[in-house]
C-alpha cells in the first residue's frame, strides 16, 4: 500500500507530518495529486481544540492539483487535468442541495439536511493537506483551472474568496451602498473585495492592525476605522452623515464585532455573518429596536460546487480581484509543522500561507 | 373649538377616556371620523409604560372610518368615503420609503431613517381610539372599503393581518414549506393564515390556551403543539420527520419562543421575527452552528400604506381568510376603560375587541 | 433479455405497443416497474411530428412505480419502494444544475447547458409508457410516496403539477395578487391552483370549453371568462376595474394567448409562459409599452429532481388542492393505443388519462 | 409675468427656442433654475413625431440645477441647494409606487397604474431645456448635489446612469456572469459599467463605431464585437466556449438587437430590454427553446427618486465609473437648435452634449 505525507490532527495542540496511505477511490470520486495547499483559521480551531474532529483525520480543505485518478463513473473529466475543489463539497443530490442548501449536504435525516454537512474535507473526511486528496462526488466538485492561472492565483477560491464575497452576496449588496466588513483577516478582506465587486460605493473596514487595513484599501475599502483608536459605532455613523451602513459583515465570530456590526445598521438593514462562533450570541434589545426595525441578520457556510469555483477563477482571471497580497508565506509540506507554528500565532504580519508538497 | 372623546394616556398604569380637541389638518392630511377601531397588545405595552410615549397621547393605531375632511392638496379621495389607513402610515416620499423600507420612515437624518418611524398613529402623533383622528400623508395612506365589506370585516387590516401576514411573507414561504408559528395571539393566527396562503403545506401552531390553538386550526395550522405538555423542540423535530422546519415565526417577543424557534429550524431555514421584546435576546451557539448553519433571522415591522391595505382588503372579499372569529368582544367608546381592563388581563378569553364610538 | 410491452414512436401519427428489452441498468440508475402512467399534450405533439424524436424512442415522462432494482452506487432507496420521479431528471452535478438551472441540464457544452436538457424520459432516453423505466441519476431524481396515497393521487406531480405550479411561481404571484390563467387544460388548471396557492385573491380562468371552467372554478377560479362569448382583453380590464393583472399565465403555446397574456397586464405585471409554442412569437409594440412598460416576460421548463416531488407530494397529501377530477379516463397499457386516439382528439371531454400496466 | 427661453416641440421636425413664462408652482413642486441639462436619444424620437407629445411642450428631462423656490409644504430642502431630479419623478404615493412600480406612476386608474407615467418631464409636464423647470412631488424628487461634484458629473444621473444601470439590475447580473450589451451609446456605455459594478467578469460590447467600442473598453467591456464584421451570434457563442451569456441587455431598441440579445443567452439566461421599440417585435421560436428554456425577457423604464439620485450620485463621488468621457459637446441654452442638429445627426462622434443656459 503506497504511503504519502498527511498533515494529521493527533490531539489538542497538536498536528504532525505522518505517513498515511494514499486514498483508494470509489467510483463517484478522484484522487488529486496536492499541488498548492494552504492553512485556514478554521484549521487553527481544530488544532486549539476548539471544533471537533476525530483522531487520525487529515487536516485542510483548500485543494489545488492535478487528476491522478478518476473513479470509473466519472464522466467529463480526465487525468493529468490541473484542478481545484471547493472547500464545501456538495454531492448534488441530496434533499439539501436540490432545496437550494447545497452546504448545508447530508444523510442523516431522512429528508438528507445536516448542518454544515457540505463540509467534508478535513472535517468529516480526510483534507488536503497531503500528498493526495480524495474528492467525493467528483463531477459535481472539480473545476479545471485556465491554463493562464497559476496554483497560487486559484488558491483563494476554495475558501477563502467563496466565503469573503458571500457574505456581501447574502448580504445582497446593491449598487451605492454603504458596506461595513468587521475584521480585516483573509475572509474579510475578501468580503470588501465582493463588496466592491457588487457596486457598494461605501465600504469602511474596521480592525487594528495597520497592515491589513493597508490591504484593505489595496482591495477596495473607501474607509477604514482602527477599533482601539475610535469609539467605532460613533465614528461610523459619523462616516455614513448619520444614516448608518446597508450591510455589516461579521468576519469574526466574536461578540463584539457581531454587536458593533448590529448597532452600525439602518433600519431595515442586513448583518451578514461569516464569523465561526464559539461562545452564545446577545442581541441587545436597543440594537435590535425591540424587534421593530425590520433588520435582518444571515449567516452562510461557504458555497461550493464546480460552477461556484468557475465562477471565481472568472474573477481572477478578470483581474479584477487582485489576492496576490494574501499570500504572505510559502512552505513545503515538510515544513507544515512550522506553518503551523507561524499561522497559529499570526507572527510577522501572515495571511495567508501556501504550502507545496 | 370642537371636542371628542378619546383615550389618552396620562401615566403608567393609566389611559382614561378625555375630551379633547378635534384634530386639525394641513394640506396633506384627511380628518377620518372613526367608526371602529381596537385595541392592540402593543397599546398594553403603553399602558404599562413598557413603551415610552408623550403623556396626554391618544391611543390606538387601528382605524375604520369615514373621511370628515381632505386637506387642500389631497387628491384622489371624496368626502364621506369609508377608508381605513394602516397602523403605519409611510410618508412615501422619505429616503427610507424609496430605498424600499417604507415603515423605517422619517426625517431624523439627513437621509431619512428613523428606526420605527413609520408607525406614527398612537406613537409619534395622536392614535385613533377617539371619535377622530387625522392621518399624515393621506394620498399615500388611505384606502377605500369596498361597500361589501363591513367594519369588522376589515378591522384587522390595518395591523394585526397586515403584521401576521408579513411574517410569512419576510419568512419567503414556499409551496409545499414546513411552518412553526410561536404563540397564537391575534398576530400569530394570522402568521398561520399567512403560511398558509403562501402555500405552506404542514403548518405548526404553538401556544397553550385550547381557544387560541382551536382557532389556529380553523385558520389553517396543521398541527397545534401545547408547550407546556412537551418538549416543544423534540416534538416538532419528530411531527417534521427529524427535517425541522423551513421557517418559523415568532409571534411574542421572549427568549423562550425566539430560542425555540431558532431550535426547530433546519440548516438554512428562516427565524421570522413578529415579537416586541423588551429584553436583550440570546443565540444559542449551538441552535446557530456556530454561524455555520445558513440560518437567517429576519423581523419586520408591520407594512402599510394604501396599495398595503388594498390588497389586504382582498383578501377578505375573497373569503379565502376568515377573522371573525377574532372579534370576540365588543365595546363602545365610552366604555374603553373595561375593555383595556378586559384586554390588558386577557380575561375571557378575548382575542381582539371591537370599539365603536 | 428478457422483454417488455412499451409505447414506441415508429413514424409521424404512429405510436404503437411494442415488446422491447427490459431496461439495463448502470451504477446510478435504478429500474421502476411501472404501476401507473399518463399521456400528455407534449406526447401528441410527438406522435403529430411538431417535436422530433427518435424512432423506436419509447414515449411517456410521467411515472408511478415500484423499485425493481437499484444501480451499484444508488443509496437511500431499497427495492420494493414505491416512487415517482420527476418528468424533468436534473443529474445534480452539471454546470446548469449548479447554477440553478437545473431544468436546462446537459452536458453538449464545456460549461454544461443544454436546452431542455434535463428533459429525458421520453426524450432523450426511453420513457415511462412502458412496464419498466431507467431512471438515470437516481439519488437526485426518486421520491418515496407516502404509503397513503394512491398512485392517482400522485401522478400529476411530475409534470402537470409541477409545470402548473412553476407558472404561479416563477411569475411570483403575491398575497392579493390578480392572476389570469389563459387556457384550462390540465397545465392550466394548475396553475389556477398554483395561484390560489401562492395568495392570489383574484384568479381568472380564460377558454371555451364549460367542462373545463367548471373545473377551474373549482380549483380556486374566481372568474371564468369564455373567450369565444366577449372580448377577453376589455373584459378582463373591466374586471379588474382597469387595473389590469399582475400576473398572467399561458399555458397553451399560441400567439392569441401570448398576446391576450400580454395585452391584460398592468404595466411592470408578469407573463409566465408554460406554452410549446410551434411557431414564432409576436410582441406588439403597444402592448409592451415600446419596451418602457416595465414587463417581464418569463418561460418556464417543469422543474424536476426529488425534493419537487417531495414537495408536491406534501401538497396532495395536505388536502390543499384536490387533483382527483383531472384523471377522467382509465386504460390499460395493452390499450394505450386507444388511450392516445382519444386523448390527441380531446375526445369525451379528456383531461388527464391513467394507463396502468 | 416674467418669461423665460425653452426648446419647445413646435412640429415634427420643430424643435426650437422660445419664450415662455416661468412656471408657477404649487405646494408640493420647487422650481428649479436650470444650470445644466442636455439632450438625450428620446428627444429626437420627439423631434422626429415617432413619439407624440402635445405642441407646445418643453422637451428635456435630464436636469441639473438650483433651488429658486420651494412649494409651501416642502420641507428637507432650501432655496439655493443644487440639485438634481430624475428624468422620472414618482410622485411616492399613488398605487403603482406603493406596489414598488414607480415608474408607471399614475393616477389613470382607479388604482393608479399608467403605463410610463412617471416619465413627466418633456412628455407630460413641460421639461428642463429651459431657463427653469417645475419639478413636481419635490420631496420625493429632489437631490442635493454634494459640493465636490460639478454640474457635468452628475449630468448622466438622472436619466442615462439610471437606465443604464438598471439593465444591469433588473438583470441580475451576478458575479461572475457573462454579460453582452448590444448598441454602445450612452445607455448601452452605461449599461457596461452597470455589468462591471454588479460583478460581471465577462462584458461583450456590440457596435460598429470605432469610438464608441473604444470607450466600452474603458468603461469595463472586455471584448467588443463589430456587428458589421463578424456573425454576432456565432462569434459571441466562440467567445464564451459555446456557453452563451448570463445576460444579454439590449440598448437600442431594433429587432436585430433584440434578436440577437436572445440567440447569444444559455437557457436561463435573460434578456434585460432598455431600447424604445417602434414596431412589432417577434420572439423566433427556436430562439426562444419553443418556450422550454427558462429563458427571461425584462424590460425597463429608468427608475427615479430622490434615493436613486443619491445612489448614483455616490458611485460617482466614488469614482469607481467615470461619465466624463462621454460629455463631448457643450452648447449654450441660446444655440440649443444647433445641438439638435448635431446630436439628431450623430455628427462628429457626439455621444452626450451638455447645455448651460
Amino acid at each position: 500500500m503506497p504511503l504519502m505525507k498527511a498533515a494529521v490532527f493527533v490531539e489538542k495542540n497538536r498536528i504532525i507530518l505522518a505517513d498515511k496511505p494514499i486514498p483508494d477511490i470509489g467510483p463517484l470520486d478522484a484522487l488529486i495529486r496536492i499541488t498548492t495547499t494552504t492553512l485556514c483559521g478554521t484549521d487553527v480551531h481544530i488544532l486549539r481544540g476548539e471544533y471537533p474532529v476525530e483522531k487520525g483525520l487529515t487536516i485542510g480543505h483548500e485543494p489545488v492539483g492535478v487528476i491522478e485518478k478518476l473513479g470509473s463513473q466519472v464522466k467529463g473529466f480526465s487525468e493529468g487535468q490541473r484542478v481545484i475543489a471547493g472547500a464545501i463539497t456538495p454531492s448534488g443530490h441530496s434533499f439539501a442541495c436540490l432545496c437550494g442548501c447545497a452546504s448545508q449536504d447530508g444523510p442523516d435525516t431522512p429528508h438528507g439536511f445536516r448542518a454544515t454537512g457540505g463540509w467534508k474535507f478535513g472535517n468529516l473526511i480526510d483534507g488536503s493537506q497531503a500528498e493526495y486528496l480524495r474528492v467525493p462526488d467528483a463531477m459535481a466538485n472539480l473545476c479545471a483551472i485556465p491554463d493562464h492561472l497559476s496554483d497560487e492565483q486559484v488558491l483563494m477560491c476554495p475558501d477563502i474568496m467563496s466565503t469573503g464575497f458571500s457574505g456581501a452576496e447574502r448580504g445582497d449588496v446593491k449598487i451605492g451602498d454603504t458596506v461595513v466588513v468587521f475584521a480585516l483577516g483573509p475572509i474579510g478582506l475578501c468580503a470588501v473585495a465582493g463588496a466592491r465587486l457588487k457596486g457598494a460605493t461605501s465600504i469602511i473596514g474596521v480592525d487594528t492592525v495597520p497592515a491589513r487595513m493597508n490591504v484593505a484599501r489595496s482591495m477596495g475599502a473607501t474607509h477604514v476605522v482602527d477599533f482601539k483608536q475610535v469609539d467605532v459605532v460613533a465614528h461610523i455613523m459619523a462616516i455614513t452623515g448619520g444614516r448608518g451602513a446597508d450591510v455589516a459583515i461579521e468576519a469574526l465570530g466574536t461578540q463584539a464585532t457581531f454587536e458593533w456590526a448590529l448597532r452600525v445598521l439602518r433600519p431595515g438593514g442586513t448583518l451578514s455573518s461569516l464569523g465561526v462562533y464559539s461562545s452564545d450570541l446577545t442581541i441587545p434589545v436597543t440594537a435590535f429596536a425591540a424587534g421593530l426595525g425590520d433588520y435582518s441578520i444571515v449567516s452562510t457556510l461557504c458555497p461550493g460546487g464546480k460552477e461556484r469555483m468557475r465562477r471565481l477563477m472568472e474573477v481572477v482571471s478578470s483581474g479584477s480581484v487582485d489576492l496576490k497580497p494574501l499570500v504572505t508565506h510559502r512552505f513545503k509540506l515538510d515544513d507544515i509543522e512550522a506553518a503551523y507554528e507561524l499561522f497559529a500565532h499570526q507572527r510577522d504580519g501572515v495571511l495567508k500561507v501556501a504550502i507545496t508538497p
